[in-house]
């Protein structure tokens, strides 16, 4: 009985903070996803190939972002995915934390970005590794992702979230 | 000069494992690539929705899987996926490894299953708390991946992988 009464407090306190965490990502969807996608090691990035099937990637973490609205990705302009965005630039991206179940999905454009003023901004020391003839590189270029709409999804089901 | 050397001993070493990695998953994709896939504690599953943008979504790991070739999930049959899946089957899968930064993506058509058959073969004791009515409650039903082409990404680079 008591345990029964333990376990039914737990469960009153979970879906209490379950209640909390939804009223503050709905008061700041800016602020509380940002912190969420920021703590993300990888970002999941989706693209439609040619034949219409979906294709997912992890990549790094944006390198820059405004707000929940436009990221920035740096990539290999040889890759498979710049290909397909330049196809067809329908995308999503989509952060998840494993530990707490939930995740964050934007919907929008990729765009491909080969001026130096975009390679330079997000350009980080380093980075010859991927790119070893530096910020100047061809087979460097900067992805550009603007979100268009954003879903949330946590234990207590999934929301729309304006970006 | 010795760290130099040393930086330059581990760098060998590294490409040597990297060598015998690949070789391993060439020689044997059903088997090294079905061991990364069973230790993930989610998959990543794809859908292109009704306007044409890809879609992502974490879930729970496969319930069944026959090789590299046929993945089970369980989920809502109300939920979003499965309207979207209903609509277009075409989808992808993907597992990933963040700590040796590997994943495995597969590319193939999704069935919603919703005979007693299947989703008896894949109900697990304590299901019922995602489908209160048990395993023949309305809203739980069966994804079936079928891939057909699968690629397989690490360090050194993506490879395609016989399915």
């Amino acid at each position: 009985m008591r345990s029964l009464q333990r376990s039914r407090t737990s469960r009153n306190a979970a879906e209490g903070i379950q209640t909390l965490e939804r009223e503050l990502m709905l008061r700041n969807p800016e602020l509380s996803l940002g912190k969420l996608i920021d703590k993300q090691p990888v970002a999941l990035i989706s693209s439609v190939d040619e034949d219409g099937f979906p294709n997912t990637k992890a990549m790094l973490p944006p390198r820059k972002r405004e707000g929940i609205k436009v990221f920035y990705f740096s990539t290999n302009t040889s890759s498979m995915r710049v290909a397909q965005y330049r196809a067809n630039p329908k995308a999503c991206i989509y952060f998840f934390d494993k530990r707490f179940f939930r995740g964050i999905m934007f919907k929008g454009t990729m765009e491909v970005l080969e001026d130096a003023e975009y390679k330079e901004m997000i350009w980080e020391k380093g980075d010859t590794l991927y790119y070893p003839k530096g910020v100047t590189d061809p087979d460097y270029c900067v992805l550009r992702f603007t979100a268009e709409s954003g879903r949330y999804y946590a234990n207590f089901g999934s929301e729309d979230v304006t970006v």
